[in-house]
């Protein structure tokens, strides 16, 4: 890459070096950059630095930008002995917080790592936003700063909910809510794309999130949104119920963001109620409390599936770059995972295949 | 009871004979008339004779009523020891399955148990409906048959998740979908009164299902439903995510019916793919199987609360009589827990506290 970026330039605040910055060629034009938000998530950056240096260091098939506060990434870096030699640091100043508001944030924050991150993918800089912040502010700056891809009228975040024998998406889990019937077939239509390329699934099936398998149940939303998967070239099998998921009987499920974000944080609360809830179990009984204890392994083993740090982040589709949302509580092996997934993303050519499915 | 009605009077077949059979004074009017819908359920009708007779065995403190197939409903009593003394039977020859039409099984079986019990309480005939049979047909029979409490625009079915420390209460979980504004203030006041009552909780807290706690945070609906309960008289507490629906945070929550009915059948099949789940670990593992071979009792005893048997179904409220739905796997301690609620309805006199309240 070149030096220069190793200077941390505040590109941002002088649009011309930005314009001079973004005309040096990159290095290695077939590799992708992953900015990281090193300040995005509950334990940044501690988490954000180790995982994405781990992913790195594992991996040198891409070019790794850090932008956050450079001292403290230079401090946890030499503090875990992880070298720093070839990843660029951006510095940055502001942090947007999980309480921000997306919108205001992304204007009043423009010294903020998320949208320095932003910016430099949005201005062509790098291939890949990874951030672990403020779920809304990074859909907010991959909307309206990446910009969506042609024909996306609304971008979409999807979920990975594991089931008996693999893995369910939910599209959408809170992007946007009051969806229109066009907007659900839109996200159908991205998901099908990065069903098919990211899990090698040719065909994914389809369904509509309903209160009712029949055709002709739902809300008035759903019932016109069946009858434009109905007629696309889609692999729609028609409505699921919200006991579908789990069981894996679609690969993707279609919802309005409303319904599939309250649906995603009641998955998430429950695998957390589960721990207080067999200890209160164990408190109550002696035998039961010996019992849990010699099969803690076994169920954490079970339920580990439902760990979001497995699955590296949800992506954000139908935006101009590969953009990958992290959980706010993520752990190092998240964001690692999550940085590794972009790259993936890039050597898949996701955004083009995108594109492409969005401009038949 | 009237002898009459024993003689299982085809009344539907003849107006004039009901209103003659209607007519004819209850042996004791201080005692709650309860109505099953004997062939209701997917184990119709033995788990609800066997349940409803337990009940009735158990406290005789109401009138038993079942409907439904008299000669099956003998015989499962007969071998069972159970007696049918005191208990009344109304025989039916046409059953509305679990996927039949709510509105149009209601108009074209008139003879199933479902209408025929619906119309014994819509006439007066009885004070309480307990059927485990179509969800959205026995809402409708409540909804057009019996009708719904002046001051009510939409009744409401509601649904109890185990909290760590009790029960949060969901209303709405499926009678209607598409509610505005104004119909989930009605749910929130009717689930007020029902919650007051049955749990004794004096002033319960009422949270708002949303996609984040600050109140701007929502689709359309609920935030125009925030400012309608933010200026009633009822002890709202805001938003609520999914993930407070599991931690307790408020008595009641708030949400539309495509919600609700998705949240419900999301959570009854997590707790369905939890053994299968443990089965998979434990075939692994040797040793993981031991370990939860050894654990199995004292799991099933923790997430036993969300069994939805030990309930005694879900109240649909706004609706002129004691109306209770149930599970359609309900088991045999299922329905009696419906009718012993049922019982306790009326022992409360909630028909007429919830008409009060809805007409303040």
């Amino acid at each position: 890459m070149p030096k220069l970026r190793l200077l941390q330039w505040p590109f941002y605040d002088d649009p011309k070096k930005l314009i001079y910055y973004m005309s040096l060629p990159p290095a290695d034009l077939t590799k992708c950059r992953i900015v990281v938000d090193a300040m995005g998530g509950d334990f940044a950056p501690r988490n954000e630095v180790l995982g994405a240096l781990s992913a790195y260091g594992e991996s040198k098939s891409f070019h790794l930008i850090l932008v956050g506060d450079e001292e403290k990434i230079k401090t946890i870096a030499k503090e875990n002995n992880l070298s720093l030699e070839g990843v660029e640091i951006i510095h940055s100043e502001e942090i947007i917080t999980m309480n921000d508001s997306p919108t205001t944030a992304l204007k009043t924050k423009q010294k903020s790592s998320l949208v320095i991150g932003a910016r430099l993918v949005a201005s062509g800089g790098a291939e890949a936003f990874v951030s672990a912040g403020n779920t809304g502010a990074v859909a907010a700056a991959g909307t309206l700063m990446i910009g969506r891809l042609p024909g996306v009228e609304r971008p979409t975040i999807g979920t990975y909910i594991p089931n008996l024998t693999g893995i369910t998406t939910v599209f959408d889990v809170g992007a946007f809510v009051d969806s229109k019937p066009q907007h659900l077939l839109g996200y159908a239509q991205l998901a099908n794309v990065y069903v098919k390329e990211m899990f090698g699934i040719q065909n994914p099936t389809i369904g509509l999130l309903s209160v009712g398998e029949e055709n002709e149940k739902g809300n008035k939303v759903t019932k016109e949104t069946f009858e434009l998967l109905k007629n696309s070239n889609l692999n729609f099998f028609g409505n699921v119920e919200g006991r579908d998921i789990l069981t894996g009987k679609v690969n993707i499920v279609v919802c309005d963001g409303f319904v599939g974000n309250i649906l995603l944080k009641f998955g998430e609360s429950f695998m957390k109620i589960m721990k207080p809830m067999l200890k209160k179990t164990a408190d109550a009984n002696f035998f039961d409390k010996i019992k849990i204890a010699i099969s803690r392994n076994a169920i954490r083993k079970t339920f580990k599936v439902f760990d979001p740090n497995e699955y590296g982040g949800i992506p954000l589709l139908g935006v101009k770059a590969i953009t990958i949302i992290g959980h706010g509580s993520s752990s190092a092996l998240g964001i690692k995972n999550m940085v590794l997934k972009a790259d993936e993303m890039h050597r898949k050519n996701l955004i083009s295949k995108l594109a492409l499915e969005m401009n038949k």
